[in-house]
């Protein structure tokens, strides 16, 4: 076996180390935005109790990621595509920790909300978002063990249907407070839970655009589908 | 001068290159700060649009950091504290490019509420989040420059006081919406304005905690004063 070969394989080994972590933080992840959905609708304060505290271990395996990348960065000098794959993992991890301090937000807004009634159908329609985010992740995830650029692009795509179901919710939001003012408080929250979903949906889009980045060297440079129209919303008290 | 001497020196040019463009970020994020909330202030429509079109150059210097902190790691293999230091560079633009999409959002809003009147005194309020903010970043990034934990350790500190900011600024907007409801979508925008203030100020944070790592090599572990509560603000309908 040659030198070059040896100096491969054992990158790879320290590698797969490193991956088996960041799976391990996907399926902490893909669970925790699941349940912060459910903890709402449900009205269920204890799972939203359970998914504040399971947020720390995501957390801790963050920071064991960076940790090990950057000693097998050390260790092993990678050079072109196996840095660039080190690199990708310390992206993946990052974008994994944000969806899991959201999904965190979540659940601690949805214990605030569980003290009075629902606000029509927003609960429900929040779950769906999940269930979009969730699956992307899922996506994502496996594009990027199988280096499946289709399916990164795929994951890429679908981010709008995410941002659609957000816009919707927004103005239903808008007309709930405008209906009852009672009800702005409760609408507030709802507005953040919603708008963080959707931001989680954009970190798997970005976990998503590392997987093409990983396999052709570049980001994909076209703007990605954007569906998040509040910012341009003309006011509808004009 | 022994090899390693010329290692270490030749490691410290290629990485005063990348630091020169992380300040480079850094001042064009600085002033995008300053900048959308006079934005706002002013309803000055024109400068929100260079705000915008200027977002661009700080996602490109991104990028070329990226590319030049993975060349610098696979020509130099940097191990230890270099390592980390080319680790925390990755970390810092990934935290100027964040700030910049919020500074963006917010003068994309600003446009929005330019076409309708002010909202009391929040956009004042929004202005003085700013200047926090903008010299939270500068001194993170002085601290960065100097390897200066204290100062580090101070930017983390004030924190606390554009979440406080973000929290009166949260309850003035619901008064603003109980008391005349077709103020409610520009209060949903200037809450999400207010909301992205709070965020670029965690970002700031974050760039501190980046130097106190590089120096310690620890993250500072006890949790950082938060300010923002509102996820925990019972309903004011109850």
């Amino acid at each position: 076996m040659s030198q070059s070969q040896h100096i491969v394989s054992a990158f790879d080994r320290d590698l797969e180390a490193v991956q088996a972590q960041i799976m391990k933080m996907g399926g902490l992840v893909e669970a925790a935005t699941l349940d912060c959905a459910r903890a709402l609708e449900d009205r269920d304060e204890e799972l939203a109790r359970r998914i504040v505290a399971a947020d720390r271990d995501i957390d801790l395996l963050e920071a064991q990621v960076n940790e090990e990348t950057a000693r097998l960065i050390a260790l092993r000098g990678p050079i072109a595509s196996d840095l660039r794959t080190a690199l990708t993992v310390l992206k993946i991890a990052a974008a994994l920790e944000r969806m899991g301090d959201y999904a965190k937000n979540v659940a601690k807004r949805s214990t605030v909300l569980a003290q009075s009634g629902p606000v029509g159908e927003t609960a429900s329609t929040v779950r769906r978002m999940a269930r979009h985010v969730e699956q992307m992740l899922k996506d994502a995830l496996d594009a990027y063990i199988r280096r499946d650029v289709a399916l990164a692009a795929d994951v890429r795509n679908r981010d709008k249907d995410v941002d659609q179901i957000y816009n919707a919710l927004f103005r239903i939001l808008l007309t709930h407070m405008l209906e009852d003012p009672r009800s702005i408080t409760n609408c507030m929250h709802l507005h953040f839970i919603a708008k963080n979903m959707e931001r989680m949906g954009d970190h798997a889009t970005g976990i998503a655009e590392q997987v093409v980045y990983l396999v052709t060297g570049d980001l994909p440079d076209d703007p990605r589908p954007k569906g998040d129209s509040t910012a341009f919303v003309a006011s509808v008290n004009d």
